[in-house]
């Protein structure tokens, strides 16, 4: 069951944040390595769902959350030296997951695009459970294209 | 141009490893972290293409190489306090890339499966290259269904 | 007060380990990072204090513990293609307190020389606590020169 | 011989920096890990003999560099939520190294001190090198007691 079919290109909400770079991200070949990238798309996630999220009144997804499915294209070297702003919005609200895109810009360029789909645990079970309203409203605003799974 | 589609199922050639994991790879909810299971996958492909092909004759892998997508999906959480198998084969070859498929495998269980496309550098350009003759040889024995487009 | 000082040059017991490495260890110098080197002393420490120990019975040291000073003397690169063997002693056993030493050998030398003060927590309060007379003596069998402060 | 013997108890010039922290920095217990901390050590130091002394004139840090003695004391745990302050100094300026002194700082209190040798390599033999005279004068800015071997 679809819910939501937003078309609203570009009038949704982002979550955006510069992201400081370590020397030690970079690898052998001198980049910012593929794996660290995956660390920083965590951490901006983090910081949208545990903290922002949680200061606009919304702090149920503090809870333990697992990654279940995780992709990523890497579009053009990320460099140490240059600034690096990530842009976060959701792709998909299902029932007990949402999916998140990440998109990295350095120089003006999109460097990377990585979605990861999340699922918010049970505090006590550690289980998966449902999104409840209030989550589910909180994602749709930053939805391009978002889905409920019925 | 579609040069080879083995439908050989079990029946190519695996890379398989037993990983280390360490202490420090588990993050705040006990389980080895999502992003360090990237550079499980990763450590497994260095081993793979820079020493094990190398010590079979072929030395070539050992020239940089960019990952250009990536895809994981985590199917249970992986524990520091179990071994961890990794078997890796080849779902794709191209001309200037192949795709390597990562299994993890915990009590007998996949406990994730990630695909990395992996594009080999020109060591002086720093370029993309095509595949050797021998490469595509090497990499299509760890094929399951492989093609090399034309 | 001091209850044993051992002139036992080479004969008391050591915890050695082979230490996998993996490239990402590496940093943009081409060595086995700085900081890397106290992930890997941890590691091992992490191997003998939380497994060995308890399959030799004993399982209190399973407890938190937090390092509370730490000193590397670093001696020459560590490489990621050379095996590392990590050899771990005892220099000082306290009251509530003991520094494990971590060498570091790479090709029959001596690449780093770290020594550690770990504090064992209370379960509970997460508190230091007093080493128990089991772990006191476990770590004398490890011990050049030991001492229990009064 | 000692040069130079500054007793100018907070007269001397320092750098700062709030240094970003992970949620990937924490380990099972909690805290930001110990190791983690040695990386942060390490980034501000890069930040500021390879970014900012060059933005002062002095380019020639930016030469590889290495760490040869490392010494940290744990004073408090350090915690993901609370903004850390970087506070570097200068306690000592040799021939062909100096010493980094590193200080942490969270609510208030000082949460680590750590210092670091380091020691130039030249670009070339990628051996060490001699302090120039600008890197002297630079470091001896930065120096509450600081002194050059003859």
């Amino acid at each position: 069951m679809l819910i939501k079919t937003a078309e609203d290109a570009g009038m949704h909400e982002h979550f955006e944040m510069i992201m400081p770079l370590r020397w030690s991200d970079q690898d052998l070949n001198g980049h910012i390595n593929n794996a660290r990238i995956v660390t920083l798309m965590e951490e901006a996630r983090v910081r949208w769902l545990n903290s922002t999220a949680a200061s606009e009144g919304l702090e149920t997804f503090q809870c333990p959350k697992v990654v279940a499915s995780l992709n990523v294209e890497y579009r053009k070297p990320v460099s140490y030296e240059d600034e690096l702003l990530l842009v976060l919005d959701i792709t998909r609200v299902g029932n007990g997951s949402f999916t998140v895109r990440h998109t990295g810009i350095q120089l003006g360029s999109s460097v990377f695009i990585g979605t990861t789909v999340v699922v918010p645990l049970d505090r006590e079970s550690e289980r998966p459970r449902k999104l409840t309203a209030a989550e589910t409203a909180y994602l749709l605003r930053y939805a391009e294209t978002a889905s409920v799974a019925g």
